[in-house]
């Protein structure tokens, strides 16, 4: 049966909480990063065959999981702005810092974009005495602009 | 002269062309990381008059212009989806990784956010024979929610 | 079988009117706030298992259900601006009061936030011969802006 | 000389920066509450005659000024969504609280409003050794829906 | 079987029109006002027990009916600008009738709103041998802005 | 020297609050009701040269600002929803009981339309001990759908 | 059974593909014009029960969706800008030609508008050895504005 | 001194109302119908150098204007949906009939679109004794799709 | 059984998932290029009888498939503004790059625009030591403003 | 005197026109394709000072300008969707072909982007008896997605 990205997408999360499947067991399992493996799973990444394979047969869901996870997604989320307020905090960041950051990769870089296709990220526990921190790492490709 | 928060991003912008200031040199002077310089330049941050004197000082425009660095700003930028490429790609990793991240912050944290308000930004340059890279890393405190 | 939130949502709603259960009674049997409990109903806020398991017995709903009130949920609204007049007052406060409340927290507190996630809300009735009053207070911790 | 209600506030912002008049100087000197004052200089409220001329006095400011904050003025912000940090708060509150909120104020007075006309706000530092809170509390006359 | 209030208007809107069902008749039946009884068919009034009872009894619909009936609705449509030309109409006129209005009704009563919510509407047919008229009667009470 | 239909309005409103010349008294002085004189300042209707000519008279202007109200304007407001909250109930109203003045008025008239050009609004207030009351009465002809 | 308008529409289109009738034959069947029952089948226009009898008779389908026909429609459609590039001429030549036709139709017929309900549409082939050309002819009632 | 396109549409304008020149009359005058002439004017139509000369010599206005109004301009409104009531009208009638018309042409014409762009307007007066009517006409040329 | 266009779509596109057929099989089919038949397949363009037959006789699918693909479709897609990285590019490119194309067509060919109907388009990949390339080109006929 | 870049952006145009320099041959003048020149004449890409020096020595404006030729922009355009038609035939093409553009890309270089960063354009006049044709060609990098 075709299974939509959607579908895959629904019947995974529900498989993970059902089989208490962590995305850093799911990573492991498939070779990748967690924050990959779970962009995978979200609809925004392509898994091989062979990483395809190895996901459903860890979440134990059904073969035709695994040809939806192969298929190249029309990536992206439905809201501009999101409203989650852990997905909102990085609009903002992107509203408060945004010019600053571009102000200073320009002068580091010239003109040209970060990017964010030949681009990985990484998450990390800080412990703090005064609260844990959230450490997000963005590493992408720097690309200066062609002159034609 | 009273100076809008609006007209002291412009008189400093066009300072630092003029007098080839860059953020770094900016960041050093008022003793804070350049990305933050620039967020206080572009209106996101608020100085204290010691560091608002250094800045007018290194960039020799108007006193009037410290007080307007050290008002507290009304932040954000005016377009919730960015165009300039370099920030949209920002707003792209929100759009295709920000399901991913939730997902792996919640596994790692539990319910809560990454604060954008307890929070830092640095970038460097990572130089990489393919063509170099840009590292931003976002560090931002753990915030749980509150029961009551 | 799998519940999503929004089928959570809608059986505990529909369980709450057909068994005659306020949010003041599903408050107290899971030992929080009515109005946390009304968030928790509504998908704004993660019950414990031991706080699921007595909603879900005091509404007398499907085991399921509970695995669903642990889930950490996309928290928000679907609209930006409500439409429905209870909820548009709250808006029109913003729209009216939100600089007014801008000015008078900086000047009481220096620059930062009322954070809304260590953060809790009161509601009560205040009696009042010329009409009832409607109180409602909010309690949340004040994040100073971290410089960097 | 006509002044308009936008020139209003920005001549009475910078008067009580230049002047260091607080907003709680202010009301204490209008008679009103901080807030209330904060709301009539912002745009968002309507000053008596003598109210208006208490204002100027203290604030040092031209005569005509007065005219302007006696106007009933065209109230509300320009964005719908705010993105200034602070103000997004009280906005994420209502996103995510504001479904819990009518439940129980429709569970505690029936089918009805909370009034922002005939309302008022309040807030209040609370010490706390972990951090000091903000307190808002809004005081809003209850109004049934009237049957016809 | 628990009825949705959406169910609900679409059960009774397809009764009325197989049981040849006036709004003139719905509210003579339940001793409300049509516009009234209206409002509470599309989802925005709240019947009590006895309406609801005589409603379904008219429309001889599902008792499951009653309860959705007296459900407090969340008010409002989803278009913030019709698209309707009936509707677009009443829209039309706030266009371009709104600050007019706006400015009589100050002067005739001060700075505060027309309540929507103590509120009534009637419509009568005029006739006119140039062709009938519609005449929209608002009848809200008056509230001024109270002072803190 | 010619005056723009937005300088016009501004011109005749400061004139109007330093002369203390109400729309009753203009609407008296050229002849027309309260509301449409509103209107016609507010750039939302059209002067004859002859109510043109009184108006500047009484508001003793500039006769440039006759040719401005003789122009036909382009009419409406920026804002689709209006946040001031005077405009936004009417704006509410519109939401809550559009549907059912729809419903109604097609039950008494058959499809068609309100016209808002053929069309008269008129204010009242409406005294009342529990606090006077607003009248707003709507006078559009019945337009019926043309088949063909 | 109860049938939706848009049941209806979806069910006249099939029908009309399937027995190859065109609006052409339908306009024909019910007395009308092509484009007047093209409206009525997309749910913009109400038939007579005799329109609609003829209608359901010519395409072969059920009874109940005569009287989905003569059910007066909620006008309009989702999109305020269409996409459809047909569609989307007709939206560029107001953007185009609209301030163009305000000021002509102004300069022949004064103050008001032309009808869009008092109205009617034709749209004929006008064979040209460049390629044919489309003529559509909009023929609405003028309607001055009221004065009162 | 250049003059932008918005400039030279206000200063025509100015003229046309000072001068008492009619778009019929400036339609003669460059040798093009009243509505080109109108669309030129508001900066939607290119002229010759020749058609601007007569149009300056015209309006007696500046030749500066001459070459702003043979710069090819960016043509469109503001506003996607506009609120004018005139303007709205045409908007209403592609929300009510687009769908008809697309029907309509498609089943005359093929799959393909009516050219906004070799396309030319009329309007006429059509005397009625029930009231005088607006009648439009489009005239565009059939572009079926190509096909690759 | 009538298949809709978005269902026609969604069959296509998982018969060509499970049957390893790609656009370029599918063009060479039906006779035509790889991209047109892909927007055929996406419901952006029309297919002849016997282009339709080929396109399910390829695919393996239903006949009532064919139906589908041979109507004229509402083309276009449902979001303005893509989120997709891939689309986006495009969107971008327009961004940056549209003033700059308009300003050297208008250079090369006059006032007038580059038809997307008589238009077409070919995709090509350009090897490249340093990463292969894509070249889209765009073929559309040069259609001038048409005065009148 | 310090210049914006919208300032440079109008003052170029302005030279231009009065100059009687075309894209042409500003793009040989500064050795850049007219396209490019074009884009940083628009404020879309930055110059070297080379660049700018011989751009400002051939439009003979003010040496200020230079300085802003050579300031990185912040690129993009104020409208999502543009409504001058030229540029909005761009805008179709990606509602139109943009879903068979990206499916025939994935299907020939997998999963990935065309960049719009390493990228540039080109346009060519093609004769063509039954009228010229507009050939725009895209040339961008492919970037695959980057697995971590």
């Amino acid at each position: 049966m075709y299974v939509t990205r959607e579908q895959a997408t629904a019947t995974c999360l529900a498989a993970m909480e059902t089989g208490h499947v962590t995305f850093a067991a799911l990573g492991e399992a498939v070779g990748r990063h967690p924050v990959w493996a779970a962009a995978a799973v979200h609809g925004q990444a392509t898994m091989t065959a062979d990483e395809a394979m190895k996901a459903v047969a860890l979440l134990q869901v059904d073969d035709d999981v695994a040809a939806a996870l192969q298929r190249i997604p029309t990536k992206g989320s439905d809201r501009d702005v999101p409203v989650d307020p852990l997905l909102y905090r990085f609009h903002e960041i992107n509203q408060a810092f945004g010019a600053a950051m571009k102000s200073v990769i320009h002068e580091m870089f010239g003109d040209g974009i970060m990017s964010a296709v030949d681009f990985e990220v990484d998450i990390q526990k800080i412990a703090d005495p005064k609260g844990d921190r959230v450490q997000v790492t963005y590493n992408g490709k720097f690309l200066p602009y062609r002159k034609f």
